[in-house]
């Protein structure tokens, strides 16, 4: 049994007809996220037009109850649990890609369609959305913007932020708003969409995006960086960095990673290996083997053991099938994870790979860092029993040391996974009191009874 | 004598010592800006720390009295003109280069830092801030900012906005905020520092800003592709956009202005020519020519009378003498002139610019479209004498006609100019009720008594 008023019932069996779920099993299907946390909410809804979203705030705001928005729950950080219940609005019936305008590079799409889909629909077009977050087949583009997912490619063509045009979104409020244009370049206003990107649903639910697109390249090639250790590895990423040739991705592993790829992923990773960088490069026929050279010829330098291209497709695939047999690895290390993506200035990576490496031994537990090196977003993970209350512990005393030391750097909280519920907290010593107090009155202005995803975000 | 109260006379004057001017000379010099508009400011405040901003913002909050953001008054709005009275805060005191820090690709300044000063700097670590306005050589940073200035380059590199990596602003009710972080990926919490940039100096006063940094091509090279009319043009326009190639330039002249650029500025251009497509790659002397074979394929196809490659230096000189040429050869037409940057899709150009020549045609006034066509953002000259008043209201009406049909046509009223007083009474035809409405909700978050640029950008 539901705990709405039966008022709200039946303005919300009216509004969204079948689209409006009561029953305990339903419930239960949408309390989770990735995160592992559960919640169970009072209802769950499933609209299908941007009038029924209009309906269910306004009658929600009325009564006070919590609006929880979700994509498909494979955000990490409990940002979609409605841990205050309330009604989670799934998006799953709104995945229409409504139009594809290749001469203008824009896609305007519903919040529900799952980003591969969307890209499958893209490349007959010859364009892509860029962001490329591991969940891709299973996530959809509502919730990549509400995160500001990433993704490799987002050291070349940015995270979601810089890839939308214009949101259409419903707020706290309930008023439908327009914010942006069909126009790549603008300053018509405040950039109310920007602002909404990243901000997990705490300020508006959104109900139609307009995507910035890219031409896809015709090619691609990897170069396999070999280095001594995690400093000459980063001082390489940051004269990669520093050239005019921006890769298209560049990703990092440190020793311990590719020792994980190695012994367990069955990695063709020579033990002398102290750190490693996937590098790739896109363009033409033309082009390419020239970005190659300039991004080989950057990727040398003291430390470097051996920095080659893939010779063809299938040993590129094989460099990146290293890189995404090591999640699975880690569990060699520990039955639980906390994986968590910190950025730091390019720079400041050879300090934090140490720092972290110093936390590992002071907590006495394995920590693992690989990730997106262009950005200096690494993930980090902390490995642990969560059977024993010990590891537990010294597994969050070592994820708070990780945002102390991240923070200490000139680094922020996440790059890609947002704040959600599990950074909530440490968000007072990531952003000081005056730029909090004006990000609650930002949320106030969007919400104005904070009905929408109470409890996210920002820290009570 | 200035109106203000003896307490705030006072304090201002103990806050900035000799940066705080009463003269009647000098309040004078600071009430316009490129609009040609002029209002006197009560006083005028020359800071040269945060905390003398802090202090002022303070003062005036308790006292109710306007405060007017500066840079050096190159805008064309209004923006800067202080109508309501009050202090102008000009940033000139405040023009350090606080850091450039070429590992992590981005720079730390003082919002009174000339973009073209800043440029220099860059230079000797092989790098550059993409905004270009024509301003750049007299044109601050913290003006930049305010008002999202982009330029030619910004098909490539992106406007300011998406060029800041963090802001430093102090808000309405003298809240010292840090906004974003050293990393150029973020998902920390709500993005107020995009949300600053265009804000025109209504949200708060930038103090301080670490932008992001790109590294200097090698080289570049332009192609000068000319067209039998603006429908082939705008078409190729299109083709340009849909290829992986993304020109750093990619300027158009319609043929008025091929005409004027040709009679008056002495261009060597021939007489068939509809209209005109400058376009330029950059690169590296591999890529380079790859680049240009791109685009010159991409320029070719119906309607293209030529598309070639300039020989030399001296040539491409020679081509942007021709686009520089422009701005004073359109006095030939008339002696007044206003200039609006308005967007549309890449897609409308030809529509956009068919539209302009049906209103010239009904105002009987000469209307000249040139401007950066890969971000589908045109500058339309309306031509008229300022001395004759039928002209005065045909101008105006016609101004309104070009806002109509940029807005028909799915685009904005501003790609980088901004809104100031110039466009504010067209924002109700640009964004619709209750968009305006969370616009000015942000307002009241950012400046809860409305002292900072009253009556700018949003419509009263």
């Amino acid at each position: 049994m539901s705990d709405l008023p039966d008022d709200l019932l039946r303005t919300l069996a009216a509004a969204l007809g079948d689209g409006f779920r009561l029953d305990a099993d339903e419930r239960l299907t949408y309390g989770y996220d990735n995160s592992r946390r559960h919640a169970l909410p009072d209802a769950v809804a499933l609209p299908t037009t941007r009038e029924q979203v209009v309906a269910l705030v306004r009658a929600c705001r009325t009564h006070r109850v919590p609006v929880i928005a979700r994509g498909r729950g494979t955000n990490t950080t409990g940002a979609a649990v409605p841990t205050a219940g309330g009604i989670v609005v799934s998006f799953e019936r709104m995945r229409r890609i409504v139009d594809v305008r290749p001469g203008d590079r824009c896609a305007v799409v519903e919040p529900g369609v799952l980003n591969g889909d969307l890209q499958r629909a893209l490349k007959a077009h010859g364009l892509f959305w860029p962001p490329d977050p591991t969940s891709a087949d299973f996530s959809t583009v509502g919730g990549n913007l509400a995160c500001n997912a990433g993704g490799p490619r987002a050291v070349k063509y940015g995270a979601s932020r810089d890839n939308v045009l214009a949101l259409t979104a419903v707020t706290g409020s309930g008023a439908l708003i327009h914010c942006g244009s069909a126009t790549t370049k603008g300053a018509t206003g405040y950039d109310l969409q920007r602002l909404l990107v990243g901000s997990e649903g705490t300020l508006a639910l959104i109900v139609e995006a307009m995507l910035k697109l890219a031409p896809l390249p015709a090619s691609r090639r990897a170069i396999r960086a070999r280095y001594r250790d995690v400093e000459s590895a980063a001082a390489a990423v940051a004269r990669l960095m520093a050239q005019p040739t921006t890769p298209s991705m560049l990703e990092f592993m440190d020793g311990d990673a590719v020792r994980l790829a190695r012994e367990i992923g069955g990695a063709d990773l020579p033990a002398d290996t102290g750190a490693l960088l996937m590098i790739e490069a896109d363009g033409d026929a033309h082009t390419l083997p020239h970005a190659i050279d300039a991004l080989i010829s950057a990727a040398r330098g003291d430390g470097c053991l051996e920095a080659l291209p893939a010779a063809d497709e299938a040993a590129r695939e094989r460099l990146w099938a290293a890189r995404k047999a090591l999640s699975p690895a880690l569990r060699s290390l520990a039955p639980g994870k906390i994986n968590e993506d910190v950025v730091v200035p390019v720079s400041r990576i050879p300090a934090l790979v140490a720092g972290v490496r110093t936390i590992a031994r002071d907590r006495a537990l394995p920590i693992v860092c690989f990730g997106h090196a262009g950005n200096g977003n690494l993930h980090v993970n902390l490995m642990y029993d969560p059977a024993d209350a010990d590891q537990r512990a010294r597994a969050q005393t070592a994820m708070a040391d990780v945002f102390a030391l991240t923070l200490s750097l000139g680094g922020t909280l996440s790059g890609e996974h947002g704040i959600g519920l599990a950074k909530r907290d440490f968000m007072p010593q990531a952003i000081d009191a005056p730029t909090l107090a004006m990000m609650r009155a930002v949320k106030t202005a969007f919400d104005p009874d904070g009905i929408l995803n109470p409890g996210k975000l920002l820290p009570p």
